[in-house]
């Protein structure tokens, strides 16, 4: 029996979105509002989608606690209250929500094993969400 | 990289589920309350689910405000506090909210062509929602 | 111990608002697409907020049964899936939400005497809400 | 036209995660509080998605008030403020929410046959949700 | 400059509603299937509201994070995953929510004195909320 | 018959708590994470109430296309995808949700005056709102 597991994790964040090969006016047209030189910021919702096998003793497909507490010591602790822009992770890359439910995807596939990870799911608010999914999976 | 963007749009409009090719009674006893005669109504949540390579220039799947200067255009401001049976879409049609996905999903993919459009949500209720995605894909 | 009670029930209506002693220019003036002769709709949630003193036996403020029972006989059964405009309450009056409040204040004080009735509250849109409270209260 | 529908209900239960055939301490190192004595509970929300040719006369994929009526005799006045360990289906199996999805799943393909059953999902709290998706399909 | 913080938390629990003092059948004329042998449970939302002078050095009425500290160590932890019939709270007391509030509110009132209680709030669904105020307040 | 109307407004910024006049270690025991020198940032939403009578003529308290054309051109796009240290009402004062409460409030009361402001909401993130209420009120 394959379960999907969906769990959710909070936090708040800045970031700016600005590409320094391109010019001023260049980044005011593509990016808007969001290129504004002092930041923004959200409320990011960070979703995270396993499957498997329910275990036959445990009745689940992974531990919530060992996933809670890979994501909060790893993930959550790190960006919440930051300014994205000066995260190790975007020093050479525009902090997009595309962007980030790509590195979340990468930390957890390399780094948590209970389960196998199929999709990061980062909403930036009530209106938009980015999903970043495993490779020759849906819509591919 | 591919990357799904989701994004919502809200209407209000009232719409009335009759079948002119069937009796009052057939009518009533297919769609209950939803053929009284003089309608009712929800406020409707769009989703619009696009995939696409991220652009290594801007980290950005399409430009937002591009997606949402042609929904609210062409869509949203049609829609918003507005009869539905009255809509040209729905002539010959009775706009169920199967419908209305389905006539969102062709006039996004028709139209606006930066990114894949792989579903169309309508959510009707907090209850209820519809989904018409791109042919030959998931669940088929 | 005096304690509050909040429910929430909800419905699918539409309306439209109309005032028949202003001229076509003067209602679409007030009211933009509010006008619209077809009408336009919503999903409403009405929160009913009683206060008493909690019963030593039971526990409880009242039977949240015999409330439940009562709204859903009297009051949600009647707006749900119908069209206000037609709702023998507007007969000669414009069904606002502001009205709506009113009407269902005056319906459940008159009706439902388990506790006393301190507030109605009715959300329009996720966006939207209007409270009628009992007079001689908050903000007064 | 093959679309999807989503339709939600919800209850109230409670449940405690407990394997009789571990030691007390495993029990406790596997649940943690999950596996208190006396139980706790949630208030859970079921998401059914059904899917299915359009129909040309009614424009729906199956008639809500089917499903609903269904929905609500069999499984949710069954588990609406109840204990799910003292449930039949959870004799012999851990009532952990990855069991439930597949608990429903297994009542609605073999008992309604209107459209066909894709996937179900359970929220246990406004963090956590579960699938129990067709055999062969997404992710697999 | 008064200002009012509301903040919120979440615990899981169980609870059955019986008065020892009522025959079985009273019991369940009373509670219906609330009073059901094996409990049932709920995801309880709490929100305390405190209100105070902005402090001119901090700009805020009280440090959110002693707030939290006090919240989670004293009550949240207690509660969560609990069965509430089970609390030394509800020994003599049938664990209403009206009666949750006011354990709550005396708890809060006694033990943090950072700003002034005024109101504490207890969600037991997304259509029930309970709400105990300062004595001598609001619609008294 | 006098009721209460409140409209919801959404913005998204960035800010960083910090006071000149403390010293580094004081700010960081003050403010914790939300004084890192980058900043971080929210999804906030803005509720104004508003209270009057009901104008006979028209059923409304007040046009909420006003009340939409005067905070989106007053406040929301002055907010929007900002970062508030930089804002001329945040230069002499820290930039907390308590102290936005307050711009707030005073800007829609001196500027609007189709009705009478009864309290401005600000929440932060699902879990935290702040209010400011018109003095000698509610809780005073």
């Amino acid at each position: 029996m394959n379960v999907h597991l969906n769990r959710r994790y909070r936090f708040s964040a800045s970031h700016r979105l600005h590409n320094p090969e391109l010019s001023d006016e260049e980044n005011r047209d593509c990016y808007g509002k969001c290129n504004n030189p002092h930041g923004h910021g959200h409320n990011y919702t960070v979703e995270i989608t396993l499957s498997g096998e329910v275990d036959p003793v445990t009745g689940m497909v992974c531990n919530l606690a060992d996933l809670d507490g890979f994501m909060q010591s790893k993930l959550i602790e790190r960006f919440h209250e930051s300014n994205l822009n000066q995260d190790e992770f975007f020093r050479n890359q525009i902090p997009t929500t595309e962007a980030l439910c790509r590195r979340i995807f990468d930390q957890v596939e390399h780094n948590f094993s209970d389960a196998k990870l199929e999709r990061v799911r980062v909403e930036e608010t009530s209106h938009n969400a980015f999903e970043y999914h495993r490779a020759g999976k849906r819509f591919q």
